[in-house]
């Protein structure tokens, strides 16, 4: 992917100039096989451009302290210059404390409230864009579709991708709409949308007649769904049913291989752009 | 008015209990006639119900350390429990650099970038929410109008009003539009909601056919308008064709004497419960 390469080539050059390279540190709690996945993927990423990575892996029954103290660790590392926390985090773990604890200068997900906050303020400008928001766009931007004046929707609400979502798009000038389990006739307003990026996390959520025709449609539900047939046991299931989106929309991300790729590509990007300012190096 | 009453009487509670009663500083920059009046409201309302207030008042020409100095000394001041800053300020400060300055605790305004972050994040709370949006959701309420799964459209995307207002109707489960300079049709979007905030401070946007019959209309504009005929010389205008949008809507606030008033309350209120939390009274 012709992101990577760049990422590699800069990465490279650092080396050279530095003798350092990026550095990402993933804490990852408890067993969950997709989040197992995803992790292996972003490390696997990292080795392929460049960038050191550390895992550190926790038990689930583990207390809020063993994660920050694990946070806290790699906040003073000068070698790591991102810190991500794998989510979900198990039920019993308070989120809010969990990542407030990683220092806003390594927050590569971007889901700091500072972050957050300055991403929703107009004249401002965060550290860190979240990943998975920030890949839509980029999907977006890459497809030669227009944003800006064009209606969007975003089917969800999560502080992780329809939250972002919905203010990157702003930041964009779409006329954004954010549509949630309380929604009425969203289909309805979905079908008026040019842009739609649904992450409902519900399978087969987004019909062929919810979308308007020449709609570009961004599925970033990544629902784990049993299937037997499968090597791990299981399968990703997006949000949109592709075999009707795909003969209305314009363009279409299938479920995987659509955001998720582009995702990891960004959280290199903010990986690599922190180690940049960090040791001051352009 | 009774949320006024109800301060004056917990002001008085506190007085009795600590001997203490809640402080606000207000710093205004420069001769604005409109801020001007905007601050002696604020500074009457707290007399009224007992709330010390503080006034510091800076050149237009000032620097802005000179404010950020200001800042910092009632920071430091333990009888001000509340820092409002009255905006806009003149061009050449940088509006950042002022608000940024205001400590957390005392951001009555709610505009620091962390307390505009915890009001997007779900599952998280704001120390202070800005006071108009809050008045807004407060009218609805006072209203009887029902939030949830209503369409609402916000017209305007300023960081003082149209974000924190769309970022606050979200929290009450509307399924929230915002509408801004480069919204196309903005007239039809409007028209199928069924509560409209308008902040977009362009006086007669909002015209009669804009609104859906029986919608809720609040209109934040206050544009100050040439007025010989009026005791300043001009009059606060807003963005609704009140004549025109009164005969479809079910309820619609007027300018001024609608958002203006319940936006003052909403300051006494944070300051109040600022107060309340730092001198950990209940």
């Amino acid at each position: 992917m012709e992101i990577r390469s760049k990422i590699a080539a800069k990465v490279r050059q650092m080396k050279k100039g530095l003798g350092k390279v990026p550095g990402l540190a993933v804490i990852l709690v408890g067993q969950r096989r997709d989040s197992q996945t995803y992790v292996r993927n972003k490390i696997m990423a990292c080795e392929e451009v460049g960038i050191k990575s550390l895992v550190t892996e926790l038990p689930t029954d583990c207390a809020v302290t063993d994660v920050q103290n694990a946070i806290m660790r790699f906040n003073k590392d000068p070698s790591i210059h991102g810190i991500l926390v794998q989510l979900p985090l198990p039920q019993h773990l308070d989120e809010e404390k969990v990542l407030d604890a990683v220092c806003l200068e390594k927050d590569v997900d971007g889901f700091h409230p500072l972050n957050m906050g300055n991403l929703a303020i107009r004249g401002r400008e965060p550290l860190f864009t979240p990943c998975t928001p920030k890949g839509c766009i980029e999907l977006l931007i890459r497809s030669g579709v227009e944003i800006m004046g064009k209606k969007a929707v975003v089917i969800g609400t999560s502080n992780i991708v329809g939250l972002p979502a919905s203010l990157l798009l702003q930041r964009h000038h779409a006329t954004v709409t954010v549509i949630h389990a309380f929604t009425q006739n969203p289909e309805q307003i979905t079908s008026e949308a040019d842009i739609v990026v649904s992450a409902a996390g519900v399978p087969n959520l987004v019909r062929g007649n919810w979308i308007k025709p020449g709609a570009a449609v961004i599925d970033v539900g990544t629902t784990p769904v049993e299937d037997p047939g499968c090597e791990d046991g299981y399968r990703l299931a997006g949000d949109v049913c592709y075999e009707e989106a795909v003969k209305v929309a314009s363009i279409i991300t299938p479920v995987p291989g659509g955001v998720g790729p582009m995702t990891v590509a960004m959280l290199l990007c903010n990986t690599l752009d922190s180690a940049k300012r960090m040791l001051n190096f352009s």
